[in-house]
């Protein structure tokens, strides 16, 4: 028996998880890979490279990456990841998204309405506490014990203190906790931003392909008590050279979110549900933000953000849809299954632990199919697409769970939870009631289409009333646009939410209770077993084959490595001369003023954009990248849509990240926009 | 060897195509399975029964079925099937979509500009002509062989009759070839038609839904020389009495197209590839269309029928991927094929003819993955969504093609083909230059889109414009609107065409080699082997099954029996109370005027809408439902959400037809719509 499972276990090995390939890898920090690297490249990156590279990375809690790039708290990151500030910063007298923004001097930055910057402090392994709460529970009870555990070891790691986040993270889907503690920054201020023109040059048609021109960078402030933070011992210098092909390249980040580890059936639901489902409804509201957009220019500039984020989205869904419709995936993780399992079977005392979990997961999922559709469309918000709704929700919901325990409530509702929902409700940042009534109509328009126009549920939410009648009605009759109003909402108790003849805020208490019944349903059924059983093939995972692969994605730090290299034919690094070349005088091949009136001052053969193996996916967006000496030779913006096949798997063959190079920022700062306050800070 | 392979046979027969099951199958007329039915139902249709149904069947030649009801030539089919008439017969002000139209007498009747409509006079088997002619060819020489055959074959038969339309049919997928001659009315007048809220009550959220209360009914008449066609001895009588639960239904109609002798890996072609990709664009559309819609009232008309039939296809193919990612069919269909492949393996002989099929149109369709939207986007027809457009096309290439002998030209150029081609080019119908612009810019957005934004094509066809530019420019800069100058321009020679500088002509040209490149290439290396190698797994399933299924829907003349039956806990006959009871006032849920008032004249218990278990498809729409005693006794004018997984197989617990009850039909033109003549006319 021994042998042949030790035998299976040979043959598991040689195949799969037990070691990642070449530069395959999103390494936590605590667990990086440098023999490895020193192995290939011959550069062992030591403690104190480890350290300075983790402490000077950044998180956008909205889902970016950024770091310190200065001794004064300056924060490089992508355009994209600042644009909603941009946005919500201008006006239709100042489009700083059409026009740029620099502030001139230290005065003129000004305060990002919504943006929170957190800086991973420390990490602790909490594994055998959350094993200990949730050990033999199932269903309910799993679901009630985990989230009562999160709740109180987070509570006590930020023991109040709203400077400090504390996140615990499942790693290995659940087959190891960590406390990830972060210190947290919410004066966040806007320093510069080129126009979007550059910033995005081929906007979507360009997105995630190579040859690319984009200057898709911003800076950013961290400001502590109206000073900008000291950040001399934890910053990234930027490097004097550009970065040539075969260079070495690191990058630190957060990767968002993967399936690498997931079961064929966890894949297959993807493929089958998840994807194209989220794709059909995105696809359309893509459309209705698009026309909404060309109805002028102020249209264009408020829906600017949403349009990218949904356009952007969609595209990398689309690509991870094809990547798994790509039978090589499935069958290639099928095999890697049936050896796990094979080598679980061998042995009877894993079989009866961890044997069914497989399974159990198929089932589990095969019953959410029918399901999926509800939950998504009620409880998951897709029915109910509207800034001016989610705040009526928050505001009931708060009120209510405000009056449980902590370790009781809904989990964006503890009290370590609360400064990232107090920052959400009192945003300065404008709410537009056209752009509102617009996707709050096309959601209820498909939740409607997605239960059924005789569906219980669409009866209460509709009555007799069409979705653009109930739209325009919620969003005219709520004074939740008004954000002081708001405030004392949130500070006020139950009593007053109770009492509100708000429209909105009476629409969100009318649906509450069908929501959380659904979402309720979901955690006991859906996510519990799916944590559970997940938790279970980690767990016997490593038995058979050790910690020696880095877990899937989690919007936490990691460090990747690899090198500049191209793919297919193309060189793996562009020129400023190719964007005066590519440049067609219209959208979205538009080149800003700025850039046609220095280009007579530029560099022709000045580097602009580059690709790298570094293993990245969404989330990644503003990672710098970094060399041997710990210096900043780029910024990731971008991945080639064979980086979006990431999600399931690394092929370096075809798998590439995008960044600029260093000179290239360097350059438009200085020569285009004579940005010298900013560029003599980068020098130092 | 023998008796393994009958063996294998034996274990083939019992599970698979040998036998439709229960009321399973779009049966050919000439092939109907009058004993099953009599064993099921106790009633043999004899041959005058068949000839009547034959005759009085009529095809609508753009998509849907219809059937004389008067000796006068009237036709009763959908609304959704007339309704491009009635869009183009209005104007902004008279817009009989929202009114609906009554031609109160005979000189009211009013010419559509795009019906035909094809009544099926004879079938003659071709198949050993066209085995003869691509025997032993292969690719290119096999495309080119069938096509020379296919089109002769045709033209013969019309011995150049405008009046009579002669198709080659392709039967279980090339397994047989059927010659189907009809003769062809082009005057076809509108008569009546309600209005669009009663016909399509409910509209997009209702469609494939039950319980329905719709009156998807209209009716036209066929005129020839100027008269009323004379139709005394082929026309169905409306019967006397409802429909009731557990009745004999049969339906003779036209399914379009299914997919149930399909292999597997054609299936999960269709799965991963066509459906979705299809469905992301079309979600696309429909979204613009649905912003546009709302402009204003002018602007809901004329993109009233477009938006429909997109939504209409976007919600069937829906239902079709639904359908196929639910593993069950694809795990059936692999069953059969592994046991015919046994079959086929246990005998040396068939093995060597027939046993590459399979792997053969596999990799057909792996190399046709990364070619798909080329084709799609640029020959297809999805790049340039424009009737404008459609018409430059067919100008420059009837020019080219008319110097060709007749079986050398693409196959829509034939001699035969003329009179379509000719209808098309001369329709009355109003050309919208909003609506060609919106959907050209949208179609040339995802051109671009799909093939990317450096694509040497792309760049040829938008050089440094945008889509909206070029959409705009072609848009106004063509004279095609201008009806007599196409005509004129069909009738001139080829230097006409060469030397036109209308800007639609001249982009038609301009890209027109490129676009038959792919053609070609489509035609050789995909399309000829698909049905080559189609036609080889038919033809050896005949030889191990025999004859005893029915083919694929292929937009032909095809009969079903089944009985009026309801499905989960809903009763199969809905009632006229009902409609006013789910009225909400509100689009598309709001009921008209003429209802409203005629509500206390109408019995409340009159049945309304039914279910049946009849096994149709697209392209049924507008099939009259008959009886025993071959009356009319109701109108198809959907499915239930399960029919259309209808594409891929049978399913008699959940697979059911909608239809309108007779006595609907003519208490509404009786008491709501006071429409004497037609009522009277449906008496005779």
């Amino acid at each position: 028996m021994r042998s042949s499972s030790t035998l299976a276990v040979a043959a598991l090995a040689a195949t799969t998880l037990s070691a990642a390939l070449a530069d395959e890898g999103m390494w936590t920090i605590n667990a990086f890979p440098a023999e490895a690297v020193e192995k290939a490249y011959g550069f062992r990156p030591d403690q104190i490279w480890l350290d300075r590279v983790h402490l000077s990375s950044l998180r956008l809690a909205r889902g970016c990456s950024g770091s310190f790039v200065s001794p004064k708290g300056l924060v490089q990151t992508n355009h994209h990841c600042a644009s909603a500030c941009i946005e919500q910063l201008s006006s239709t007298k100042e489009d700083f998204i059409t026009l740029g923004f620099y502030a001139k001097e230290a005065k003129d930055e000004v305060k990002c309405p919504d943006i929170e910057v957190n800086q991973l402090i420390a990490i602790t392994d909490v594994t055998t506490l959350i094993q200990k709460a949730t050990a033999g529970k199932d269903g309910q009870a799993f679901a009630a014990a985990l989230k009562a555990e999160i709740a109180m070891i987070a509570n006590e790691c930020s023991g109040n203190d709203v400077n400090i986040r504390c996140d615990v993270v499942s790693l290995y889907q659940g087959g190891l906790y960590h406390l990830y503690k972060y210190r947290r920054y919410q004066d966040v201020r806007l320093v510069f931003a080129p126009e979007k023109s550059i910033a995005f040059f081929g906007g979507d048609p360009a997105n995630f392909e190579f040859p690319r021109y984009n200057l898709d960078v911003s800076y950013l402030r961290v400001y502590v008590n109206g000073d900008p933070l000291d950040t001399r011992s934890t910053y990234f210098r930027y490097a004097k050279a550009d970065v040539q092909p075969g260079d070495l390249t690191f990058t630190s980040g957060h990767p968002g979110s993967t399936n690498r580890l997931d079961t064929v059936a966890q894949l297959e639901f993807r493929r089958d549900v998840t994807l194209p489902r989220y794709i059909f409804a995105q696809s359309e509201l893509r459309a209705i933000l698009t026309v909404f957009s060309t109805k002028g220019p102020e249209e264009a500039r408020i829906a600017n953000e949403m349009l990218f984020r949904v356009e952007n989205s969609l595209k990398a869904r689309k690509g991870q849809f094809s990547a798994l419709v790509d039978p090589a995936i499935i069958r290639r993780r099928a095999e890697t299954e049936r050896k796990l399992r094979e080598a679980v079977a061998a042995d009877p005392q894993l079989q009866a632990q961890y044997g069914a979990a497989w399974d159990i997961i198929k089932n589990v999922l095969d019953g959410y199919r029918s399901e999926r559709d509800r939950h998504v469309f009620t409880e998951g918000g897709e029915g109910f697409r509207s800034k001016l709704f989610q705040i009526a929700q928050v505001l009931v919901r708060r009120a209510s769970e405000r009056t449980k325990p902590d370790r009781e409530r809904l989990k964006e509702y503890t009290d370590a939870s609360f400064p990232t929902l107090r920052q959400s409700i009192a945003s300065a940042a404008p709410i537009y009631s056209e752009l509102e009534k617009l996707t709050l109509t096309f959601s209820l328009t498909k939740l409607r289409e997605a239960l059924g126009p005789d569906d219980a549920f669409v009866m209460k939410v509709l009555g007799r009333k069409s979705p653009v009648e109930l739209a325009t009605e919620l969003v005219d009759e709520t004074k939740l646009a008004d954000r002081s109003l708001r405030i004392r909402l949130l500070e006020g108790d139950k009593a007053q939410i109770d009492a509100s003849a708000d429209a909105m805020i009476m629409f969100a208490r009318m649906i509450d209770a069908d929501l959380r019944a659904v979402r309720k349903n979901y955690e006991n059924n859906v996510e519990a077993p799916l944590t559970k059983f997940s938790g279970q093939i980690a767990a016997v995972t490593f038995r058979l084959l050790g910690e020696s692969t880095y877990p899937d994605g989690t919007f936490t730090l990691r460090i990747s490595y690899g090198t500049v290299k191209g793919y297919r034919q193309d060189a793996p690094i562009t020129q400023f001369s190719g964007v005066f070349k590519r440049a067609t005088g219209t959208e979205p091949f538009k080149l800003p003023d700025s850039w046609i009136a220095a280009r007579a001052s530029l560099d022709p053969r000045q580097s602009f954009n580059f690709t790298t193996t570094n293993d990245i996916v969404g989330g990644n967006s503003g990672s710098p990248v970094v060399n041997r000496a710990g210096e900043v030779v780029g910024l990731i913006f971008d991945g080639n849509v064979w980086s979006l096949g990431g999600a399931f798997g690394y092929d370096q063959a075809t798998n590439r990240a995008i960044a600029i190079n260093v000179g290239a920022m360097r350059e438009a700062l200085s020569t285009v926009y004579e940005a010298d306050r900013l560029v003599d800070e980068l020098k130092e």
